[in-house]
């Protein structure tokens, strides 16, 4: 057995590091679900957004997890929701639509100048001037976002497809899902600091 | 900007995998700290284990994030403290010393047949036959560890360097720190599957 596999083993490893974007947007739930509405800041305590359906510590198993019996009580890691003005723009360019708003696909926040931001492993820290949230996961495309894109962008005359679009053409680029680490108000405009852990591809050799 | 860096990007990636390990001997907190005692089985809840000091969704920041005000509530992540036997010896025979027990350095979960064990990304899940945790983080080698091993070696003759020994050679072979996603009951001597989410390696090109 290697001793020390991440210094001199045969897996692939980098360093932490930091990058600078912008907190662009903020967007707390509205009706119907999935959308979400603009707000100038948002309140973070360590169960997420007071008030709103991802609030908690834990939440019902569903269909994201079918090896788990539905309706069970599990950690959440569903707490916020956070996507890539950039990204966005790539759904809507691969959908050949002319925009896809994060308020129709319930992101609470959208970040810029992050690249590659659904790509943040588990564990990135987004540290905001008061609060900081910790990415848990990138988030999946489903069908539920995608009807929400479609009634807005073909007025109710139909999906024209997009629903299903959507699944096919946001993976990768959805964002991420996260949790609080550390309360404290969150606004728009304000700057963010991306902190990425140091990483290493997990092989079992 | 690459749409899909995922696919097509500069980025290197590693699809999600299981390997099967097993579980060979579980312990919870006494006297003195981090020392742990061992047990037959374990009921975990979603704030881990009852009537421990890292029992909680959220705990006290301390010494561990020197960027939060000390005392400060935050995420915990720290739940539940796995280790690897093969690691373990592996530090051991870095150290030159006859072992170390996972009952001296604060461990609750001892593992076996995983790889690279410390070195799995945040989001893997261990999943037992009732209960299912998430790792965190790799755990950091401390003193006070060091200290605890010194204090069983030398028969309290003096750490003999020992407790300054652990933290150098213990880098990467710590094991982990997780949170309880599925509640109940894990017992010593059952298999576990271990789940590791596709992975990139993020680098912002």
């Amino acid at each position: 057995m290697n001793p020390n596999p991440s210094v001199s083993g045969p897996l692939q490893s980098l360093p932490g590091r930091e990058v600078k974007g912008l907190c662009e947007a903020l967007f707390v739930e509205t009706e119907p679900y999935p959308e979400t509405r603009a707000v100038f800041e948002i309140a973070l305590d360590l169960q997420g957004i007071a008030g709103t359906r991802h609030y908690g510590f834990t939440r019902k198993a569903g269909p994201r997890e079918p090896w788990y019996k539905r309706g069970m009580d599990m950690r959440s890691g569903r707490q916020i929701t956070a996507v890539s003005r950039e990204e966005l723009s790539a759904i809507a360019a691969a959908m050949q639509v002319e925009r896809v708003a994060p308020e129709w696909i319930g992101a609470n926040i959208v970040v810029s100048g992050i690249p590659h931001f659904t790509l943040l492993p588990p564990g990135t820290r987004i540290v905001f001037a008061e609060a900081a949230i910790v990415v848990e996961a990138p988030n999946a495309p489903c069908r539920i976002a995608g009807k929400a894109i479609a009634r807005h962008l073909t007025h109710g005359a139909g999906s024209g497809g997009l629903d299903l679009a959507f699944p096919a053409k946001a993976k990768g680029l959805r964002g991420v899902v996260a949790t609080v680490e550390r309360p404290g108000t969150i606004r728009a405009g304000e700057a963010v600091t991306v902190k990425v852990p140091p990483q290493t591809l997990w092989q079992p050799v």
